[in-house]
């Protein structure tokens, strides 16, 4: 267990810094979030050494210039007199949950993938405190993401997809918002599962106070069965940019990010790109070229996203080696395999009368070698059938 | 001009070999057509010199093993009592159609992609013998082909893409079958263009009889105003090894092939993979996951096929120099471009009372340099108002 010194000072700092503040993020990988915030309250002055190191690592990390600490602390001192992290620790545990720290054993690992971009901390409502509760593996969680405004489709494909995922044993990670997100959660909700954590919702502002209110019940849902996340504090709006910075955590917490609907335009796309760009499957689901409510899910289709249409191919994404059934029906058919000869014969054989071999060898352009080893063949396929001296088509039984 | 000659071998070789015979097409690229034919004809022998280039190319160009003449002869040889490409040649003149032959200037050189599956003839009805035809370059051909028991929905989607195609100068070539085939056709008909082949239908049997039979009126209105064209003889049946040769007939006319709507298994698969073989664009229009009918294209677009969803898409991939206006609305957003500061700050500036620069550092966790810069920048853009002291978000006119 971390001290609770790291759990007050990353309380803190998620307060005091927006999701992605690099400087900041590079100077809490320099220093530590204990001195990061002494240096932040003035309690201490950063030495040029370390000045130094951060703005190295800020470079080599996020290929971005230090602008020094006077610029930050600018923008960070306006919120320390609102700063109380006991008091939110204190507010967060009281409502069943508390605060994910990456020193700590429960912390999703996959969030690494970010780089500085891995968020301070995490509050959290719900069951990641529970006895032997662990985070799952990134392989078995998946995002279902998309419009607020769903479609009847939509609905009904984002239903059939968090039912069957969950029965599967992946959790479904997604917004909490209206439409596909909200879909997504009450689904996995429902499906019979011995998961832990059938659904993840993840929320751009904090969780004192669940956005938007309509979802009340289903995120308070969410958090008595499952869990909610946020990386602002209790208090914080949800503001535009904490939306976009929110996708990149369902982005990076999934191995796979499957956008159901999306408008050409789209917090879905955004969660989409970030996945991309952590090198995570993204996926689409297609839909009518006449839905706006398609039209992003096609552009993600022409950026090279994965077209899914149903959960077994979600199922492949995840788990590349194959060793999933794709239970897709094999469909073959009868001539499947055949030698182009042997088809051409096929072909050739009348179905209502019988002819013969020599004929045969015209209609079908066939030496009368192979017309006879080809009748023999057919006709053990059960696709030919010699009827007095000459030959017809048959159908196979079944 | 070719002599006569040719065109009476070429005639009666389209007869005897099947579409690619390639043993057959080998014979005809070392010897012509001429001399394979009366090799055929047993008026010559096949001198041991000139089998040996035969095998030599066969190998070279297809990969295939040379099983020697014998075999060859007595694959054709009982197609010899039929032959009278005199008969053919005046019959296909009767219905004003003719014979396009490799050796003459108005063969569609796109076909020479097809290698040594390049077809001997093709036989045609229409226009192709008209004073000043030229046959239209590859990159102003599209290939719009799909399922025959087609749905509302891709008759419509159908419709669309050709009529804007062609209204675009492009010709529609597809397989007069029913459904996607004979509405790509219709359109094309229908759009009002200049082109002197606004389509373009390939048949998988002989043109002395239309298959679909209920296709008939169509095929006609396409014989009299555009072009019917198959490399079978007339009297040949359309069987389904010709079917799948008929396919990569349209898939190398054309630059690009679009499957409309195909189920699991579908005819137009085999074209789509026919032209992924020619290194032509392929796409594929995404429709419901539960339409069996877009199974097919799902399933192309999983191999990597472009997903369309309107015809301006589709001559993006026709023009990949991006000379054409994709006509998709820009719907850029006021806020696109703007720097992450200004963004955080124009989340933080409240909707319908003001607040000061001091509290916007707090809210927005911004020094207050960044917030008096970041105010003007917003006010010009017509996003922020300053009304008395304070500030106040405001929305851009129009």
């Amino acid at each position: 267990m971390p001290g609770s010194g790291t759990y007050l000072a990353r309380a803190a700092l998620s307060r005091v810094m927006e999701p992605s503040d690099l400087p900041g993020l590079a100077l809490i990988r320099v220093l530590g979030p204990w001195r990061t915030m002494r240096i932040i309250a003035d309690y201490e002055k950063l030495d040029p050494k370390s000045e130094e190191r951060v703005a190295y690592y800020l470079q080599e990390q996020a290929s971005k210039q230090w602008s020094g600490i006077t610029e930050c602390l600018a923008r960070w001192r306006p919120r320390l007199p609102n700063l109380s992290p006991r008091r939110d620790l204190r507010f967060i545990a009281s409502q069943g949950g508390g605060l994910l720290i990456p020193e700590a054993s429960n912390w999703p690992t996959a969030l690494r993938d970010l780089g500085l971009r891995e968020p301070i901390a995490l509050w959290y409502l719900g069951k990641a405190n529970g006895p032997g509760l662990s985070w799952p593996p990134l392989r078995d969680v998946v995002a279902l993401v998309g419009a607020r405004d769903a479609t009847a489709y939509g609905e009904a494909v984002t239903s059939e997809l968090s039912d069957e995922l969950v029965a599967r044993g992946k959790s479904v990670i997604s917004g909490g918002a209206y439409g596909i997100d909200a879909i997504a959660h009450r689904s996995a909700l429902k499906a019979s599962s011995e998961l832990t954590l059938p659904t993840i919702a993840v929320m751009a502002g904090g969780l004192d106070r669940f956005y938007p209110s309509g979802n009340q019940e289903l995120l308070m849902e969410i958090t008595r069965r499952c869990v909610v996340l946020a990386e602002v504090p209790p208090g914080a709006r949800p503001t535009r940019y904490r939306f976009l910075q929110r996708n990149r955590l369902i982005a990076a917490l999934a191995a796979v990010t499957v956008v159901v609907e999306a408008r050409w335009r789209s917090g879905a796309l955004s969660t989409a790109h970030h996945a991309l760009d952590l090198g995570r499957e993204v996926a689409a689901v297609p839909g009518s070229v006449y839905s706006a409510n398609s039209a992003g899910c096609h552009r993600l289709l022409r950026e090279g996203a994965a077209c899914v249409t149903q959960a077994a191919e979600v199922l492949e994404l995840m788990s590349p080696l194959g060793d999933i059934d794709t239970q897709r029906p094999s469909m073959t058919s009868e001539t499947d395999g055949l030698p182009v000869q042997d088809l051409l014969l096929l072909d050739a054989l009348p179905l209502h009368h019988t002819t013969s071999a020599d004929k045969l060898c015209a209609l079908a352009g066939l030496p009368l070698t192979s017309v006879q080893a080809g009748l023999g063949r057919l006709e053990a396929l059960g696709l030919a059938q010699r009827r007095n001296a000459g030959w017809s088509r048959d159908h196979p039984r079944g």
